[in-house]
């Protein structure tokens, strides 16, 4: 790893783009269910903050999941984009997300000469690159931009993240992201993945991107700490609102970013007016001691989602719970 | 800046320190009005966790403030200690802080042989470094280990700290303190100003240790981006207790440190028994978006202390008033 520049705190690398996922990973908190109000202030509050994507949620398959047990923007159908957002003639471009295993992306992606989309993330595990390879084909062929979100990493083994990094590397994907869904990463192992992302980003010419999830209070240490290794694609949400502990905050990392196309206060006026409603009428997410611990044993947050959903308060028995080995 | 050991995460170093600022730091937001029970479980975690030092309150000045508005961790006298902790015949050390100007120490610290108290931490801006270096050198004569917090550095000239770290290097000081009061800065200019204390500490032999607040969300990773540059002695509240935003969280750190004599589930469990129902009790810590505007800005909180005292939720005025230049 490099030392890192002395000067750079001061000045900004233009190729930054901060992606806002408040809709696609908060969604996975309260069912996808907001309003079109909230979605139309948070679509503004991104252009006056200067956020570069929107991320307005999954490209779900309606085979696998019930329409009327979540809100629209499970499935991000054209057609209710253009009614809530409309045309979208800004420079703020629109992202969602397709899963391995879950998204028709054959039938469901349509060209984007027809589509309000402007970008769609693959997200995939290591093991299931080629069918995250035929995605990315698939979306690209039609138009979009494409990135490649390799989840659990922390779980993976380096030698296969290596092997998956040249695979997707080969592809006609724009950008690899680093996926901390565990929440599990320090920001020197942060520093270690990014520069293995970044050898096969020079060698095949693509960008890198991270997704942070604040399990250990490091979500935006850990955006920044990206940010000083190369990364140039940041994932935020509003609130850190999204599964579990949430997301890298959008507030702090506005604050942080020198370029001035971006704004804090857009960020505090939409949380004001928005997220701390949100969160005051019940919709639950953040920081909290379970998904501390669950990160430090890099272990998928669901134990700790089910004992904030069973609204248990004993901490010591839960840790007691995930450290057992049989 | 060297670049960091790959190997260190899986790791150790043995100088590390981990110093508990519970009731100091967390005594600020409710005039340390700490009832004996909880001290005593406070004591006994840090024994348990593997915790170095604890810090048990100010030597405050009688003579500046009234005994009868504080709890007694304001003051810590010696048999306060006795009575509520005992002999403390344990490896772990007790610390109490002393600030410059509103310590009577030349008559309220006594001798270390008579005293539980094991190390003064001698806090002090920048301009006052005489004032502390007496201090210092009165409590080394009477036998204790010292430290001196630098506080406010953020907002001070570098090359007037390094003034400062020289004159205070050459005090027989044992610990120079990094104090990011208002909670600006990031991990790469903490992994800076580590460089230059580091300086000072090699040429005077002494060791550099780490306050720092949660404005920003960085308190802990500011903490353990100061352990990878050769900062020692690491200060954590549980729960992140402490002034407007708090600290380093005791929980995250004992997580993050690999050396086996710390222990993070007796921090869990003292956490879920006594820091919650202190917290639910009305007790009002923590990160919240007040404290990220002044920490952004390099402020002192006491504006955001003022908005949190006074319930108000109008997060856009308040940004509006702290940017205001005139």
């Amino acid at each position: 790893m490099a030392p890192k520049e002395l000067s750079k705190l001061l000045g900004y690398r233009k190729d930054i783009r901060v992606v806002d996922a408040t809709l696609r990973d908060g969604g996975l908190v309260n069912d996808f269910r907001f309003t079109d109000e909230f979605v139309r202030a948070l679509y503004e509050t991104n252009i006056k903050a200067g956020v570069d994507y929107m991320e307005v949620g999954y490209k779900g398959s309606k085979e696998m999941f019930d329409v009327n047990s979540f809100g629209k923007w499970k499935f991000c159908d054209d057609d209710d984009i253009y009614e809530v957002i409309g045309e979208n003639n800004t420079s703020l471009k629109l992202a969602v997300m397709a899963d391995v295993g879950r998204c028709d992306y054959k039938t469901d992606i349509h060209d984007r000469s027809s589509s309000p989309i402007d970008l769609i993330r693959v997200a995939t595990y290591v093991h299931s690159i080629p069918t995250a390879i035929d995605m990315i084909e698939d979306a690209k062929a039609k138009g979009y931009e494409v990135s490649c979100n390799l989840m659990a990493i922390s779980n993976a083994q380096e030698s296969d993240v290596r092997v998956a990094l040249d695979m997707v590397g080969q592809s006609p994907v724009d950008i690899l992201y680093i996926v901390d869904s565990f929440g599990a990463l320090y920001p020197e192992q942060i520093a270690r993945i990014a520069d293995l992302y970044m050898e096969t980003a020079v060698k095949y010419n693509k960008k890198v991107g991270i997704h942070a999830h604040d399990n250990q209070r490091l979500a935006f240490a850990n955006t920044i700490e990206a940010v000083g290794d190369g990364v140039d694609y940041l994932d935020a949400t509003y609130l850190s609102m999204g599964r579990g502990a949430g997301n890298c905050s959008m507030e702090n990392l506005l604050g942080f970013l020198r370029n001035p196309k971006y704004n804090v206060y857009p960020a505090i006026n939409f949380i004001e007016k928005q997220m701390i409603p949100l969160k005051e009428s019940g919709t639950v997410w953040g920081y909290d001691l379970q998904y501390m611990m669950t990160g430090l044993l890099n272990q998928h947050p669901r134990t700790a989602i089910a004992f904030t959903k069973e609204k248990r308060s004993d901490y010591s028995e839960f840790y007691k719970e995930i450290i057992a080995h049989e």
